[in-house]
């Protein structure tokens, strides 16, 4: 029996043998992330009940030498969640953890473990008359524990925060196979090292969250949506920060639209309704989270678009009259992504920079594309309330666009990522480092900032067994010093 | 020459003979905290000038193995930035570090160097229109680098968070004496360990913060202070809920005061009204800080104040008319520790549970305590929103102060964080672990907790000559690993 054997027999012992996968027709799921953009090989996909069965297979794999590739619901967007080719490593999916521990609204918290999809946390908040903020495109499939693994952003960023300042406390698996109970639910703990964010957006390769403290909101009473639209980002800048002067933390989305990327949803979804007789150059979806009435909301949107037009700030505005109309502007922005994958592929990137220096980003970064390729066409939007950009890159019309990408994508990262660079932004702003940007990431980082993370992960999984490959590139002589 | 002679004296090379203090007589405000609990000793007390220094100094400490211990403000209350006895430690003041070295309003940021003072945060946030809102104590003189060493709280955190929450980017002199720029101005970055909130709170042991990029937020229009009576903690409890629903995030202050707190306040500052005819078990502050004017801020009040006093959970209520009298019932707050100080030593106890643990917590303990020492007088008040309670422990009317010291002290203690522990609580909230607390954190943290610590603290610094002897203990075995 060769060791990877002796693993999997000693893994059915503990979880029983349904919850052992090893024919390619059961874990054919687990080996290919939802875009099919990775294809990976594993040895086995394991599915643990609880924490206890958690801790005992990490134990077998760092007995037996496997690595492990923990998996939440397999929605991420580069590749952290797929096994490498080799298939050596194990699969561990999460996804039977899923029980709510527990909800107290008096603490506003909830404790849930790491398989519980996102959108029943999200119910379970609201059945107890709180908000849990964290919404994104995925909400439906995504886990919390892959939330956590990755940091997600998503469309509540600019009024309550990532991911990260949404959890309190954790309950983790390290790769020695020990439980850390960290599940505190408390505001302030200054008592020493910040576990807790050293395992949030590691994407596995410190240890595996299996439970997690998050903090709820009090339910906003009324949600309004107000679209306006602008010459340019730079007009969208001094929108914003009247927008934040007027309304201050009720302000919870502030969304940028770039003209292509309207007439790219005007074109093949033409029932959403584009609310202005012409054209801007920039369209900014705004959304207001009021604890008193949507009337109060819209009397501060009507304000606020009152001196936005007086100062010439803003070319139209439009307040939606009804809940049907804010969520119609909702879909205009939702729909961008969409309307991007029927037009054909792209050149996608997630990116930050200062949110001051959206303008001067979008600019410079336009031109440089368009002196590139002629005829090319950008599909700019995204959180400017967070200064991060969905900032991606259509091929010009009527050209092959397998042609195009096999000509220009490489060159186009390259030349974006390095704007962003210089602009001090960063290359993955909410989907992570994965297996997609291991070599940008490494590339972009100071060797102080590379050699900082090396060691940590070196000390913390000095057998590289956790998810190795991704986030960070393992440095063998720092794992030496460790091990020696 | 001693190593340490060769030291000090390539220090005086580096920074100039006037920058490197050995004199007692210099030293001394550096050796001894502010409330005069620690006294250390130093071979020498270090004023670089700016990051390159720092890093230059802290590589001649790890060449000739001198320990060092970084100073900012000297405010702290755990003995954190004192060095130990033995004379053979370096003090490193980042004082001299005191240049704010940008505000960009647009991205909402302020970029500081780690010896500016809290107090010139907030008034150059002031001055370009924003919020910086960490606010304490000791804001004249406490330094935005030992805020983020300390991670500490304040009166804002319900709000705006601890002073983690409030800061993007770090730049860091790591353990080797490199530099870290991590000084990213970004809401939104996934590429990689959560650098900063490991050093963030980490009180110097494993390197020093040399600057931060903080985030500012909208400056209010108006703040406003109501307060109420109660009949207990349940009732405030559920008085926090109500208010949360009303007012959401402009609910910004919600502090707890005891009876006998306010009893004191009277006594010993009696020029400061209570503003209620009868005393009331409980009184709670309320603060909103509001973007549209006062009056919506006292009208929003009055409602909720309204449905308080109907539903019986407020016993009175009062809604601050003006400045003056929003000031004059912070005054009363704000005069509790004075007052305390006033009536006599006493044990203090910095501690946070679960919110809605709060009732019990207090209800317990306070039961443990009369039935341990008859007659004692507990001085219980703090911010109830953040679950932070200061929770002292004043002797009996009559007794002899330091008898009762010494008689009670370590047994009040003991119990007090016992009941901590039972409720998932936190030893220290706010204050930190610096020398005072190493004992107990590492007795109430599990072994694995503990472990994680040791090991970060042994892959970054394995020489331990960072602020050896605070937050954790040395583990020998895990640095003889690395060493090997």
């Amino acid at each position: 029996m060769t060791a990877t054997q002796a693993f999997i027999a000693a893994c059915a012992e503990i979880l029983g043998a349904p919850h052992v996968l090893t024919h390619a027709h059961d874990t054919e799921p687990f080996l290919v992330d939802w875009r099919k953009r990775y294809r990976g090989n594993a040895c086995a996909v394991l599915l643990p009940a609880d924490t206890a069965q958690v801790a005992a297979v990490v134990r077998l794999a760092c007995q037996h030498r496997v690595a492990i590739v923990p998996q939440g619901g397999n929605t991420g967007l580069a590749g952290g969640a797929t096994p490498d080719a080799s298939g050596a490593q194990a699969v561990i999916s999460l996804k039977r953890l899923n029980r709510v521990r527990g909800v107290d609204p008096h603490n506003n918290t909830i404790t849930v473990e790491a398989g519980v999809v996102l959108a029943e946390v999200q119910a379970r908040a609201e059945e107890a008359q709180r908000l849990f903020p964290l919404s994104l495109a995925a909400e439906g499939s995504c886990t919390i524990g892959g939330n956590l693994a990755t940091n997600a952003g998503g469309t509540g960023v600019l009024r309550y925060g990532n991911t990260r300042e949404l959890c309190l406390g954790l309950e983790v698996v390290t790769p020695q196979g020990e439980i850390w109970d960290g599940l505190r639910g408390l505001r302030k703990d200054n008592t020493g090292y910040d576990l807790r964010d050293l395992f949030i957006g590691a994407e596995g390769t410190l240890g595996i969250i299996t439970a997690a403290v998050m903090k709820l909101h009090p339910a906003p009473v009324a949600k309004v949506t107000a679209l306006a639209g602008l010459a340019s980002p730079h007009a969208a800048l001094d929108f914003l920060s009247l927008a934040q002067h007027h309304a201050g933390a009720l302000l919870t989305g502030f969304e940028l639209m770039s003209d292509f990327s309207m007439r790219l949803v005007g074109k093949h979804f033409p029932q959403l309704r584009y609310p202005f007789g012409e054209p801007h150059a920039q369209t900014v979806l705004l959304e207001l989270s009021d604890s008193e009435s949507a009337e109060h909301a819209r009397a501060l949107f009507e304000r606020l678009m009152e001196e936005a037009l007086d100062k010439g700030i803003v070319e139209d505005a439009v307040v939606a009259e009804n809940l049907a109309q804010s969520q119609a502007f909702w879909g205009l922005r939702e729909h961008i992504p969409l309307a991007q994958a029927e037009e054909g592929l792209n050149i996608k990137h997630d990116i930050a920079v200062p949110i001051s220096s959206i303008g001067r980003f979008i600019e410079e970064t336009d031109a440089i594309i368009a002196r590139t390729v002629p005829g090319v066409r950008m599909v700019t939007f995204g959180h400017l309330g967070d200064g991060n950009l969905h900032y991606n890159v259509q091929a010009p019309e009527g050209i092959d666009v397998q042609r195009f990408l096999g000509e220009f994508q490489t060159s186009i990262n390259a030349l974006v990522y390095d704007q962003v660079h210089r602009h001090r932004g960063s290359i993955s702003a909410e989907h992570g480092i994965g297996q997609l940007k291991v070599d940008e990431a490494m590339h972009y980082k100071s060797p102080v900032e590379v050699r900082l993370m090396q060691t940590i992960k070196a000390a913390l999984d000095p057998d590289n067994l956790m998810n190795p490959g991704k986030v960070v590139r393992w440095n063998a002589t720092l794992a030496k010093e460790n091990l020696a």
